[in-house]
This record gives structure tokens, C-alpha cells and sequence, in this order.
């Protein structure tokens, strides 16, 4: 089987020009096959305030109604994934931007109302691998933003790290997946204030125990649940950290069974 | 050779949503390869009006500064190209979106500045042949904005009528091309509120004639400049009018060398 990585980038490095350029160009540099997923969270809410489109929280969880689709529609969709690309084909690396429309690349279905309603929220249910085999046959690089469709013409919005595991675990049948999820940080530290409290590699029971003590939390959950049910349905690797951790071998947070 | 219908689609037309999906279920009942190109010009004007970006013009020409260029990209690179995409795969079109960059279709050079610095606008240099002609192998159909970028990382706003000649002429020489321009009129009219005015066919001739005499004026001229230079540069035939053009045989402008 041919090597893939799949790198998701996490808001806080891309959204700032300087270190998006730096991790494009680390990015760029990676020899083999290659995906990029990214999301847009920070663009999105900034856009909303600009336009006065209210910010919807339900029991701590942002909702996405039709304003701010739109929004993230032209965030990820449109600006922050067309300069990506743009400055990646400057790197000299063929970039082609990707929604989950495009090509039918990442199907999904509107996530059912049961106590909440996330609005526009969709779950993947398909991945079209074909279509990513034959655009990395043809040297390109895909650079996919968290939307996705229902294939009966509504755009739906999808968390950047499930849309990163679910392609993935698609991609893992037919190449040997290295998944990354590049962020600001070491990886996952036992003390988010202390980079010395890393933990270099993590095991389901481990998490398990982590997240009963409260030591793991937050955002961390949702990321870490998405790396182990990638795990578990045939990824390769998978790894957290910095930026760096694409080409040096330095610490970071390697998830294991 | 095989044939290619290439469509450029007016923004009127597109930007309600009834006539974009009356346009759009013919386009995609369309049996061969295809293209589609739009641009957006009214959607960006009125997120401009919206987010009280100034809309800058100098002799009668529309300017894309730093904060224009930003909302061409939300607009017609992110809500339109991505919401034509979702509702074309809702009809059975495996639609693909690209803007210039990506898998680079379509370099531009920034306008030179001479009296007037137009900004950000792109003059097309090179269409990737090889990306359409790969793309439409595996059955995708490209839907264009009209965006480009120069290869060193800036995108570029580009008039999306010439972006889809210059489509055309580079693709008529790997495929026999029918080049369309939909609108909401019946072709070119000698008198714009009289539709039975229509020319049903123009040559290079009669079009400088009109032009003299101030018949043909306003955004008309680009166009059809835009069409004979397609024309002189082997693009095998090219039509303006109204949608129903591309399945029915009603009156319409055909153009002649």
C-alpha cells in the first residue's frame, strides 16, 4: 500500500498569516501523497460579529442556522480556503480546494434533533475515496475545509477533526494513513499550562482514566474520541503536536490502542 | 474530437434562487463533458453594502482593493460556487469547484497599472488544459468562479466572461468546443427593451458597425469582444441566450467570424 498523510490543522495556527505561512511551507515540504483538512471556527465568529449575526449556543454547543452557515460558507469555504491553496501552489505544491460537495468528496446527513437542534450540522456517512485516490494520482493535493452535503443540494457544517477522522478511516482501506492533527501545542499535556507534563504516548484505557479525573477535558475529548475511533477502524498512525512534528522528530502525543 | 459545452451563466440568472435552479436542472440534464463558469458581481456588492466595505470605482470601472478581493472570495469563491456545487450533486452532476488556484486552472498576471490601477484584477495567461481535461475523464464537471490567482500566492478577481473564452480557446484544442453565454435576454438586441429586435447572427463586421453607431454599448461590448477573440482563436461555437437555448432550438445570437 502507498503511504498518505492527512494533516488537520487547528484554527489558532491558521488563522494568523504568519505562522499559516510557515506551516504551509513545512506542509508543502512533505514528500508523499498528502491531505489537508482544516476548519475555520475563529474566522467564522469574527465574520458573525462583523455582520451582527448572533452566535447561538445551546447547553454550551454553537448552533449553525442559516446565517451562519452562510458564514462558514464564505469563511472556510471561501477566503480560508482559497488563500491556502493559493499559497501552497506559490510552494509549488497542486492544491485543489475541496468542500464535501466537491466531487461528492464527504457526504453526510443532517444531525437528527433529539434534545438539541445544531441546525446546518452534518455527519459524515461517506466518504468518496475513488475520487481521492484519483486526485492524488494526478499529483494533486487536497485541501478540504469542515463543510460537507446532503446530496440533496443543503451544505452542511461538520466538525474539521471528525471530517479528518472520518477521511482518514475511508483513505486507511486503500493507503497506509498517517493521521496528524497539527495545533499550537506539544501535544496533549497533562497540565495545559506546563509543556513538561506531555504525554508521549496515550492508550484508550489511559484516556479512559484521564477524562474520569478531569485531568483531560474540554475540546480535548471530542478531538482525542475522534483519534481512537480512527484508530480502532484501521488508521495506521496517529499523532498530535506542533507543527514541527510533521518533518523533526521531536515530542508529541502518539495515540495507541 | 470530443465535444465540450462550456456555459457561462449571468449573474442575474444565478443569484435568485428560483432561475439559478431552473438554469441549473438544464445544465445538468446536458449529455456531454461540460463546464460551467459564474462570477458574482451582485452577491459581492451587497455583503460590500452590508459590511459598509466602499465600493471603489475610477472612470466608470469597478476597482477590487485588499477589502473587495476579500469579499469576492467569501462571495463568489465560497456561498456561490459551493451552494451551485451542493445543488448540482442533488442533481445527479458530479460538479467539482475550483476558483484559478485550485489544482492551478487558471493563471493570471495582476493588471498592470497604466492610468488606472484596477487592484487586484487578473489578465488570464495559461489555462491548465491537462486539470479540465483529467477532471472531465472521471466524469466531474467543473464549476469555475471567476477567480485566479498569479502562482506567487495572490488570488485574483477576473471578469468571468473573459475567464470562460479563455476556457474555451484553450480547451478547443483538445476538444471541439461550444462556448455559451446565458442570459436572462434573448441574445444581443438592437434595442435592449425590444425582444423581437434580436440578431441572430453577428459578425466581426456587423459588430463594429453597431458599435460605431452606439447599437451595441455597455457591458455587451466586453462580451462580445470577449467572443470574437474566442472565435478567431478556434473556439468552434459560440452562442448568447437565454437558458433554454442549451436544449431547445429558439432564437438566440450565434456568433460569426
Amino acid at each position: 500500500m502507498d503511504k498518505l498523510q492527512i494533516v488537520k490543522i487547528g484554527g489558532t495556527v491558521l488563522e494568523n498569516e504568519v505562522s499559516r505561512r510557515n506551516f504551509l511551507s513545512v506542509f508543502a515540504s512533505l514528500k508523499q501523497p498528502k491531505i489537508l483538512i482544516h476548519g475555520g471556527g475563529k474566522s467564522a465568529t469574527a465574520l458573525a460579529e462583523k455582520m451582527s449575526v448572533p452566535v447561538q449556543m445551546k447547553a454550551g454547543r454553537r448552533i449553525t442556522d442559516t446565517a451562519m452557515l452562510e458564514i462558514a460558507l464564505m469563511t472556510y469555504g471561501g477566503k480560508l480556503n482559497k488563500t491556502i491553496t493559493a499559497e501552497l501552489q506559490a510552494m509549488k505544491t497542486n492544491a485543489i480546494g475541496l468542500s464535501g460537495a466537491d466531487g461528492n468528496a464527504v457526504q453526510a446527513v443532517k444531525r437528527p434533533v433529539s434534545e438539541i437542534d445544531y441546525g446546518w450540522v452534518g455527519d459524515v456517512v461517506q466518504v468518496n475515496t475513488q475520487l481521492f485516490q484519483h486526485l492524488c494520482a494526478l499529483d494533486l493535493v487536497p485541501v478540504c475545509c469542515s463543510l460537507t452535503h446532503d446530496r440533496q443540494g443543503q451544505l452542511l457544517n461538520t466538525n474539521a477533526d471528525t471530517m479528518a477522522s472520518e477521511i482518514a478511516i475511508a483513505l486507511s482501506e486503500v493507503f497506509e494513513v498517517q493521521l496528524i492533527y497539527c495545533f499550537e501545542k506539544q501535544g496533549v499535556l497533562l497540565d495545559i499550562d506546563d509543556s513538561s507534563s506531555l504525554i508521549s504516548e496515550l492508550t484508550a484505557s489511559d484516556f479512559k482514566s484521564l477524562q474520569a479525573t478531569g485531568q483531560i477535558a474540554d475540546g480535548m475529548i471530542p478531538k482525542l474520541t475522534n483519534c481512537f475511533h480512527a484508530l480502532e477502524k484501521g488508521v495506521d498512525d496517529i499523532r498530535i503536536g506542533p507543527v514541527a512534528v510533521l518533518t523533526e522528530n521531536i515530542p508529541h502525543t502518539k495515540i495507541r490502542l
